[in-house]
């Protein structure tokens, strides 16, 4: 064998595998086509001037895997490359973890790669902490899992062809018929199973609507504070973000813009403002409808949270009002399953105005077919049984001792020191509050962290961060005692009260 | 009252519907305030000159929604809004399905969104027939569904937190690493778990690959014939798709442009050319590996039906081959589970040479966050026991045996009408035939609808499609002795031999 392996003494990959990786590349390349014989292993390891058993573990290898075949007491040979069996190295062969250098694939990313954010808060989950605040997590043990086993179980036996095969883009007909039932029982939302596509979660639901809707450069109008994931998926689809300021009635219809280049659409989250955790009064739903229909704007209703109101009674959303007139043609109805169900069950909605419908199935369909459909049809029977509204009836009187053992807490433990926002209302699964202390936010999250207290900070939600720490105080995860308990350390902490 | 009430009696809207509305629209907007008494019905009826039940029909509407009430004896009056309960009515009331004239939403459309398709062959499923051979549809009648229920029981009853709550975006953990596995094992494609992002299948793979990397007028280069669906995708970011020819040893290599603006991306579908049935020759891998190194293009290696080999050996994937040089860093690996496993369960992945890993991840993270959890241990636990292997190894058989089937009722009921593509390989789970017939495709798929058989067209497969009907012909999903009736039939339909 007349082939050079480069092997470089100073990398990282060990010797072994650059012997491997030498010999394997002159058989692929066609440096030592099929048949030729290899250098023995000793002469080799000679000329390469490396340790016998280094060469040793390369040859096995490309044995092992084919590339070569011993014939017995005459060497090595390469090997049939054409019936080239697949090598049986396991993923965690160190070989697989060598440093390799970067190129940088960067500087050719599309325009909306280059947009994505470098970092995300929830591309991993946070360690699970004694005392997590969670702030979107639902009481996941009052879920009832036997009766969704059973039903997940009865769907799953039925073995319907179409349970299995592929399904229609947007939904499977009984959960979209469930769904349509369900909206306009208790939210005043009459539409058709046709105008719903189930997506993956609000995250898809609005990435669908700005993939279908906004170009980079259009006017895209916001809460300010606002949701931050629904702020980067805009941002990334390269909407100019206007922020709209929000006040104890929601988002300041006043404020919206009736002039200039008209915004592609404008984001609410009404049944409960976030972060503030206000409500969209009645006459501002109004004069939003008029004035999108005015401006020729999609309201995107963002109606997380509103299955979980825990004394007045729900505003009607404004996909229910619209149809008094044809600013409902303006509405796209967002719902979500994940703060009333599980969040990873990864399943949402969508009610589009008729001529919408189509373009936002279409893009359904290109991006990634339809959702799981055992899932769907799950949840489907779910509702139909009445168990969906049975739980929320349940986790309703659960979240509200909750909630109120959160408010406790924090009066009693650090009046001085925990706001609650002025905006809140008596719904959802978190308060947003503000802290008097002399930290900054990162800190305070660092130093609870430090005494098993994981706490969501706000800061990503405001245009202009606020001076003092805000953090996303969530509820509905724990139970009334562990909440009382997580408060009295945070207490300590912060040397509040005593 | 003294507010107008427009009605169209040309409208298609009963006119019961356009007094509700009118009124509706009425106490909405301001002009009937809370408090304000309504017209009585006998008035109303004969001031707008309807029958007195119309008028009675749209009251007793308002009354049960809460926008009006009675007083005994003293008339109807405006409610009390801020208190306004939700309608009871259900999504199937006529209302709501009244016709609404269409608003020109298309002119609002982004980019993106005209540039999808009107229509997509596969937006909602085909009814099935007697006789369907499906294309893409594994034996959903040989699927372990016991095995599959119990582990998705177990998984389920462990009520572990992070199969409920949100979970990490490239995937379970559990789940990349027995892909890693399995990749290693089977495919000698060597990777970290940390190179494998889980998707919700191949047409999410090929998007979410297109978004981070593909700007409109970016040169795109594929196989012709090609898969639809990626094409479509492709064409919706608005890349410039080129076709490769491809021959009997997949695609042709030489025909690559070696100079002019890059291309972002060359697709293959390499173990099983889609539609052809080939397998690009090693020889052809490793010129391709080259090619694409030379000019920094990044090769998506769709290696769908790489499990299903009836004889042959599998040739290496071109990411097993790639990381005997620099050149593994160009190959984005493609697989999905919906051929292996069932299609409705939505789940694929990509492994990502490691400098795509974070925009990929973080793509995936602001389109839908991450695949359902439970779902995602389900199939890790299916892998991890050995049911996937053995489920292979089962179906493979079965393939064999329909496969071999529908080829001797090919060439005994129409030797002279059904040609085999002469590219075509024992694998898969399909063949594509040339029918010298007269007629078009069209009619030749309507006219076996009308007899029972289901029939997939090949033409939206082919730059210039054939002059005569090429048909997929899905063998998978068929019994042997359905395949052979259906052949049969086929034959007589088609006025074959004898």
């Amino acid at each position: 064998m007349d082939v050079l392996i480069p092997l470089d003494r100073a990398a990282e990959q060990p010797l072994r595998d650059q012997v491997y990786t030498g010999v394997r590349a002159a058989i692929l390349d066609g440096r030592l086509p099929p048949g030729a014989r290899l250098a023995s292993m000793r002469e080799l390891a000679r000329q390469l001037g490396v340790a016998r058993f280094t060469v040793d573990d390369a040859y096995d290898r490309l044995a092992s895997e084919g590339y070569t075949e011993g014939r017995r007491g005459s060497g090595t040979y390469v090997g049939d490359l054409q019936a080239l069996p697949i090598p049986p190295q396991p993923a965690s062969h160190p070989a697989n973890r060598a440093e390799r250098p970067a190129r940088d694939w960067h500087v050719k990313l599309s325009a909306w790669g280059k947009r994505l954010p470098t970092v995300s808060p929830d591309l991993e989950p946070e360690p699970r902490l004694t005392f997590t605040f969670d702030t979107g997590t639902p009481a996941l043990d009052a879920f009832p899992t036997a009766i969704w086993q059973r039903l997940q179980a009865r769907e799953t036996r039925k073995q319907e062809h179409a349970h299995f095969d592929y399904g229609a883009s947007p939904g499977l007909p009984a959960f979209r018929g469930a769904i349509a039932d369900y909206l306009a029982r208790s939210r005043g939302v009459r539409c058709t199973p046709e105008q719903i596509v189930v997506t993956s979660g609000t995250r898809q639901s609005i990435d669908l609507l700005a993939r279908i809707l906004v170009d980079p450069g259009d006017p895209v109008l916001m809460e300010d504070p606002w949701y931050p994931a629904t702020r980067l998926t805009l941002s990334a689809a390269g909407a100019q973000v206007r922020p709209i300021p929000v006040d104890g009635d929601g988002l300041c219809v006043d404020a919206l813009p009736e002039h200039g280049t008209p915004a592609k659409m404008v984001c609410v989250t009404p049944s409960h403002q976030y972060p503030t955790g206000g409500v969209l009064s009645l006459p501002r739903r109004l004069a939003l409808l008029q004035w999108a229909e005015r401006t020729g704007t999609l309201i995107v209703e963002d109606d997380y949270d509103s299955e979980l109101r825990y004394g007045a009674r729900p505003v009607p959303a404004l996909a229910a009002l619209g149809d008094a007139g044809p600013a409902g043609r303006n509405v796209a109805y967002v719902g979500t399953f994940s703060k009333v169900l599980f969040p990873a069950l990864r399943l949402g909605y969508v009610v589009l105005p008729p001529d919408l419908v189509g373009p936002f199935a279409m893009a359904k369909n290109l991006t990634d077919r339809h959702a799981p459909t055992l899932l769907q049809a799950t949840v489907a029977a779910f509702m139909a049984e009445g168990h969906f509204e049975r739980h929320l009836a349940r986790t309703r009187r659960l979240y509200a001792g909750r909630q109120a053992a959160l408010l406790d807490a924090l009066a009693s433990e650090m009046p001085d020191i925990a706001d609650r926002h002025p905006y809140a209302t008596s719904a959802g699964l978190h308060f947003l509050v503000r802290f008097a202390v002399e930290c900054s936010e990162e800190e305070l999250i660092r130093r609870a962290a430090a005494v098993g207290i994981g706490l969501d900070g706000a800061s990503s939600c405001f245009v202009t961060p606020p001076s003092k720490p805000h953090i996303l105080l969530g509820y509905a995860a724990l139970p009334e005692e562990q909440i009382r308990e997580g408060i009295r350390r945070l207490a300590d902490l912060l040397g509040a009260g005593g």
